[in-house]
């Protein structure tokens, strides 16, 4: 490759391509949450920038959904934050775990579902780690307070909770579940499974 | 496109075709089970045909993964139908299909992992149909019995015992879950999750 003569310094084009990455990623999170089929052209052009440059940070369409996807789950966590769960009942905070985690996931059920389309669950699992270890942490209080059952590993139980939100979008999607029975579907199913 | 003079009989053309269909889709069950990552080439070789007749067929690895999934699912269903469901009571028939279920999931696991990373959970879900239908049949024998909750409806119950069953491959996959717990952990689940 031939290296060309930097023509202004570093931090600008840094800064150059921080303001790209962070339109590009708001880009996708609108386009792909409205249709999952989305493609990479209508990112860019929705982002303002070419699509070589697109690829340049994201080198194909499954990259750009995977950090699409990081990037909602990174302010959804920063949402759900806000829930406080420390100062009620465990059962009582997992209901309003839930019921917010739900808010979240289904304003961006359909970014979830063009994700599902491109990256394997694992994958997906991977970016709710940081919710996850807040679930986890829930759930672990709720058997130390004798609310939660301890027959089941605590991994398990954190897989199902997410696995029932995931499995609710899909329902949701597919019109088997009304929108209007969600929260109490929800909550009737985790409370069902983790109270002894 | 020039049409050739036909050298053999229709019949004895078709008989070829389905010979090689077949050839492929064992392949294809035993390499993906073996190996998610395993290529088109590699499946191929294995049924002993050409990677142009494998596409004249599949025109793509995700049509192959998806006709091999259905492949396994089909044959998994007749083993599926030995179980004896509707001799015993709900909740004992719902574990014992469980178990029977996670057998034969388990053998498949890699072929499920495989087709996670290319097809949607959507279409996963369609290839599971008629195992699906056995299900929601014993569901709703369970809840005209009393057995089972009716506070939840019948379509995310039948949901609900899918996606504990993947869930638990990836969990096995993953080493979060130990094999010989699986059973144990499935059947505990659900029938907390079914009974009232």
């Amino acid at each position: 490759m031939v290296k060309s003569v930097a023509r202004e310094p570093v931090p600008a084009r840094r800064a150059d391509a921080e303001r790209n990455i962070a339109a590009i990623l708001d880009a996708g999170m609108r386009l792909l949450g409205a249709d999952p089929a989305a493609s990479v052209a209508d990112v860019a052009k929705a982002a303002g920038v070419g699509r070589v440059t697109l690829y340049g940070h994201f080198p194909s369409r499954e990259a750009l959904v995977d950090a699409v996807l990081d990037h909602a789950i990174g302010i959804a966590d920063l949402a759900l934050g806000g829930v406080d769960i420390d100062e009620q009942p465990a059962p009582e905070a997992v209901a309003a775990l839930l019921r917010s985690s739900w808010q979240v996931l289904d304003r961006h059920r359909r970014l979830f579902l063009a994700a599902d389309r491109v990256l394997p669950m694992e994958r997906i699992r991977e970016h709710h780690d940081v919710p996850l270890r807040r679930i986890e942490r829930l759930i672990a209080r709720g058997r130390d307070d004798g609310d939660f059952r301890t027959d089941l590993p605590l991994s398990w139980l954190v897989t199902t909770f997410f696995g029932v939100l995931h499995s609710a979008a899909q329902e949701v999607e597919s019109g088997r579940l009304e929108q209007a029975d969600v929260e109490r579907v929800l909550v009737t199913t985790m409370l069902s499974l983790l109270c002894p």
